[in-house]
């Protein structure tokens, strides 16, 4: 952990220079907008250490390397998020000495990343080799207005002399991977080609042949008034740049405007992508700079409108709520249905594939409260869209009849990861997909979804834990052997409880469905019974059979559910007592180390606690809560927001508190010395549930929402806002009241605290606690 | 399984030609001679499926392909078996038309590995697209008493015509590896020369810098006459041809000899190889193909008379035996000690790696009983040497005090195998490594050994258990957590009784040695304890308290240890009633099936009460046959020599039989359909084992020889001979007697069915049964 960032309600703000941190900083600093994004690498030069980074959605490599791949079952190819077109380059010289911040001497810096109206601003002074200085101003931000557009002001004013500047704005794909094998290389050159002073790039990745064509053009101004340039124009395999220099005074700024669009085969006809891009580069030069910025500003004004939350008396609680925010809305938009949650977002390449089960776990609740209704649907539905290769997946393993395993990680529906222990074993994501159907049916009412597309997911999911649950005689139980639960530090393990559970909940809500389809949508019924060759009556015994006869792993001395069976047979070390220099121990200790400790990587039990709560009384609930909460070392970034959740709901505020400040600022203040890397996004829905569910307490029941607020004694007072069945709510929680305000066009009943209030539309209530 | 080869007491035969089953040729058919050796790739062209392989010992290629590295402690590299230069390739051509048997007519073909003089002959007719017949014969070997030379005798005879045949005899070292990511070539040219009609290929490895130079000399004959021809050098990279035609007539065969010498910088200076390389060429033309092939008739002549085993009245398992013995001794002298045995020997690439725990487990007593002392001695100095690497080993895993865990695969002491399953998990190989000593000291009584070197090696190895076992407050006992037993099929499993079993008799040995050496060589004793920093009051206590307080699985009921903990709530299917389709599992289930399933890659719980048999008396060692062997799919080559010895132990002769065939056939016939890879070597070792110490039943106890033999009612008798403590003995078990006979020059006493017999030199006694 290592705090080196300025607080602040709506910045993220490096002062001074730090080359150490650089990676790091590329990571939080991250622009994007659900279409295209990019680590905050440096327009002009930098030598330094540093993780290039610009992706495109949708845009992956299916990378085949051979390794360990004998065992069968394996997928065919391991997704990796690719570095694309580099389009924020402009290098700089003063009489041929590249501008480069790992060379000269750095003064002034500031770096903000403004959450507010969504642009990345730089600013320091450079004193050169030479002994010539200049002052830097960058600003740049990618457009979530027009999502192929981005543009960027680069400014230089000299110091202490007069003369020439030469710039370089570039286009360059001529990029690599890091995660790359033997340096190789991705893209292939379609073609360039340069008009005026715009510049294409039409390139293609070299495997399932993706086309991106980013175009560039450059415009100088020096006191406003526009100054032309005879630039020369340079040509290299994937690369093209224009050189020219412009003759300034001391004290007088030279801008550099650079605009960019940025179009890929993803979304238009491949033999037409570079004549697209040109009417898209063309769009964004008429609307000007200053046009596209205030047209930024104006749209995250609309989108703080709904997802803020406020807090008020702990700044750091504060910048760390709205930094998730704002990487989340910068990564996914829920406007193309192809698209899914990456779990480093546009922030950098580690993971690959954009989907696993995060998406289901953490982030859909968040959608589904904060954005519009076809947002979470879109995400349901693209599951939905993927059942058949989820059932070519299962069947890969050896299952049949329509068993379907969603894959851990996939970019298209196929399983694209390449580890065993978690491919093949990591199953319960199975019951994630399930558990969202009922989150967002729960959520939305729209019990229609069952009908439509739920109920066939459903069974599909349940006929898949029925043949991978098998019979122990020595129990004289059914067992569910061989996997990896979410604590991904044990790999192969017999009964995880959380699987178990969320198996056999799985089958419970599918014939549950079946019966509710069957009964109120019969025709439908009968479609999906001979589409999917459902035996239903035979099935669903099966399911109950199971089900009641499953096998949970519990000790009885100390009332808890195992984490799996065994686990007690491991030395049982608190994480307070391990000594600092271990942590974070996926960092120090060998894979073997760790898997034979207790030390658990994120909520296993506790997930399962948090997911089906209504079941267990909260004394079970603590002391499940004490028991791991003391053994978790919270190296996934999902972990300490449910934790934190159950720490609300049982009382303890205090951990509560802690773990919300983990989850909220954990790339922020880098818990896992691990954000060089790029940043958690998926985890930062958790943090949003940690506010809403876990201190406001907010749940869904009957149709209904709940509230149970309780507010950290750190704070003054939080607010959010909630979109419900076409209601929209704030709740404000202040130390001694909660006022809930209905900002509908018709009243709403609620429930605070477990009583009944309904709230006219426009009104506020205020409820004392 | 396929059974395809002709039976023959002496001979491998293989009649007709089947390109389907080339690869599987190219294994079976495999020469080496310690130093060197090849698959059966054809001389000529061959455009059906091939595995190309030449194979140099020592040289290996580091790949550090990133894929799943990212966990802590995962080897630097995956060491790859190098293919190398190919030299034995003679291209042919009929009017422009190339001599392709994948192409052309094959009639009266046959391939022969004479195993008792040590070549590979091949004969076959070709009738060519354009009609022209020609019949060849090819006769091959590497010779084992000038290691760096082979030679070729390469005949065309045309049968309906009169013409030119041309010949281009090459060595071409711009050659692949199966198993290379992108393609990837692993060679650089150092230089080539030609002189006169010798050619010269000197290569390096690009990484590693291994350096390699082949020389080849062809001479043509006619009519026993010399043929002088004018060749035309080809040159391109990494490659040299000599290009020349014939002029023949209708029955008058042409002869080729290709002469070859093979150095490797391992065994020469670098800036000398290539004319190092021209010596070693000059004595192999100067000596003639046919002296240097009297000599390799000689020379496997007295290696049968030591290791040969004969078997009267069943022909199919006279030949696997001889076939096992064959392929051990081309693949390992003991004359190196920077050598080991690699799994598939020179007979494939597969499994990368020279030294598995196979080598102490299996190939030791081979070679302790048929070769001369030195080479037991030299596979254990191999492990001393590699101490240090196996202490570094530990200390990257976590473990510190001079703990030692020994690669699971190695070249050169450091570990190089990358699934976390096996490298870190699959640590029952130390005690192999500690049982190896055991083994040697009680078969040689060499009792110094322990005092020079292995009590080092024990005491590292004891500290590693000590230190790898953890108390389980929930048991009150020791375990052991997340090990892979010998059982593959299971990874990452609780308290496996091998292990455990192999761990604590570690332990145990470590102290009785330190004992022995402290009461009887004090000095050395007090060197060994300064060295090592060994508290041995403290570490021995430690070992006692741990061993006599371990966890062994076991099952009441059945009366059965566990092979680990849980085993029993796997669905408990028996081999017998899996439908044969399923066979082998490891090609057609995934590998979470594989892993949740009861089946049994190979001996586990066997394998330990084959190494400590002492302990256990026959009804347990029945019960546990009985139970493992039925759910065991010997998917291992490991695995049925064990189980073969064992059922020998128990009086089931019928199994024993079995899997005698099984393991002694099991490339012959393949088994387990992946031949085509490459033979099994070190499992051959087990095939001897299956008769000498199965069939035979010998055991060294207390400094003396025992026997018990049985034998497969299959047969009429069978006989093999033992070096031992300078003794040679040769055992001849017949259907009524046994025949024991001295061939030393001193009388011996052993046991034979529990009763002591003395025999004098030179005399045999004879003992019914």
């Amino acid at each position: 952990m290592k705090q080196y960032l300025v607080l602040d309600e709506w910045k993220i703000i490096e002062k001074g220079f730090k080359p150490d941190l650089q990676e790091r900083s590329e990571s939080i600093f991250s622009l994007g907008n659900g279409r295209m994004g990019q680590r905050a690498n440096f327009e002009e030069k930098y030598s330094g250490s540093s993780l290039q980074g610009n992706y495109v959605a949708g845009i992956y490599y299916p990378d085949k390397t051979k390794v360990g791949w004998w065992k069968n079952g394996y997928p065919e190819y391991f997704a990796k998020v690719l570095n694309s077109t580099n389009w924020n380059g402009i290098n700089v010289l003063i009489d041929d000495e590249e501008l480069d911040l790992y060379k000269c001497k750095v003064s002034q810096f500031s770096r903000i990343l403004n959450m507010k109206e969504g642009f990345l601003e730089r600013e320091f002074v450079a004193e050169l080799k030479n002994g010539k200085k200049i002052k830097v101003n960058s600003k740049r931000f990618i457009s979530i207005v027009d999502t192929e557009i981005a543009a960027i002001r680069y400014s230089v004013t000299p110091i202490n002399f007069d003369g020439d500047i030469s710039f370089k704005p570039y286009v360059d794909a001529d990029v690599e991977n890091q995660d790359a094998n033997y340096e190789e290389k991705f893209w292939a050159e379609n073609e360039k080609r340069v008009n005026n002073d715009k510049a294409f790039l039409n390139v293609r990745t070299k495997k399932l042949d993706f086309h991106l064509c980013t175009g560039i053009a450059y415009k100088i101004f020096q006191d406003d008034k526009r100054v032309n340039v005879d630039a020369k124009i340079v040509e290299k395999d994937k690369y093209i740049s224009f050189n020219f220099s412009v003759n300034s005074k001391k004290n007088i700024e030279t801008v550099v405007y650079k605009y960019v669009a940025n179009l890929s085969s993803e979304n238009h006809e491949k033999n037409i992508l570079t004549s697209e891009t040109e009417k898209v580069l063309d769009k964004a030069i008429n609307k000007s700079f200053s046009n596209l910025f205030e047209e930024q500003k104006d749209a995250w004004a609309e989108k703080w409108k709904v997802c803020d939350i406020q807090i008020k008396g702990d700044i750091a609680a504060q910048q760390g709520i709205r930094f998730n925010i704002f990487q989340l809305n910068q990564t996914y938009t829920g406007e193309d249905e192809r698209l899914n949650i990456g779990p480093k977002g546009f922030t950098g390449e580690k993971y690959g594939g954009s989907t696993y089960w995060d998406t289901e776990a953490f982030c859909l609740p968040f959608y589904l409260s904060t954005a519009e209704s076809h947002v979470a649907k879109n995400l349901l539905l693209y599951r939905y869209k993927q059942l058949g290769k989820a059932i070519e997946n299962a069947q890969k393993l050896g299952f049949d009849n329509g068993a379907a395993l969603f894959p851990m990680v996939t970019m298209n529906g196929e399983e694209c990861h390449n580890e065993w222990e978690i491919t093949f074993e990591e199953i319960h994501r199975n019951g994630a997909i399930a558990y969202a159907i009922y989150n967002y049916v729960n959520y939305t009412g729209d019990k229609e979804y069952l009908v439509k597309y739920g109920l066939e997911v459903l069974i599909a999911i349940a006929r898949f834990w029925s043949q991978r649950i098998t019979y122990s005689q020595e129990k004289n139980m059914y067992v569910m052997l061989g996997v990896t639960g979410p604590n991904e530090y044990e790999n192969n393990v017999n009964n995880n409880w959380y699987t178990n559970i969320i198996a056999c909940w799985s089958m419970k809500y599918a014939l549950e469905s079946a019966l509710f389809v069957s009964n109120n949508f019969f025709e439908d019924y009968q479609r999906i019974v001979k589409n999917n060759n459902f035996d239903d009556e035979l099935e669903i015994s099966k399911w109950k059979e199971i089900c009641n006869n499953m096998y949970f792993p519990y000790d009885e001395k100390k009332g808890i559910f195992l984490q799996q069976e065994g686990y007690l047979d491991k030395e049982q070390i608190l994480v307070k007592d391990l000594d600092k220099s271990n942590l974070p121990i996926n960092q120090n200790w060998s894979w073997d180390r760790i898997l034979r400790s207790c030390f658990i990587k994120q909520a296993d039990v506790l997930q399962g606690l948090y997911s089906f709560e209504q079941n267990y009384n909260l004394e079970t609930i603590k002391r499940n809560f004490d028991f791991y909460e003391q053994r978790t070392v919270h190296e996934s970034s999902l972990s300490p927001c449910v934790h934190s959740i159950i720490a609300s709901k049982i009382g303890d505020n205090k951990k509560a508190y802690e773990l919300y400040l983990r989850t909220s600022r954990l790339d922020l203040d880098d818990y896992n010395d691990e954000v060089a890397e790029g940043c958690h996004i998926t985890s930062m829905a958790g943090t949003w549930l940690a506010i809403v569910q876990g201190f406001g307490g907010m749940r869904v029941k009957n149709g209904e929402l709940n509230f149970n607020p309780t507010i950290p004694k750190q704070w003054d007072s939080y607010s959010f806002n909630i979109n419900f069945r076409g209601y929209l709510l704030n709740i404000e929680v202040l130390k001694q009241q909660i006022v809930l305000t209905n900002n509908s066009i018709k009243s709403i009943e609620i429930n605070v605290f477990g009583t009944k209030y309904k709230i006219q539309q426009g009104k506020s209530i205020f409820i004392n606690h």
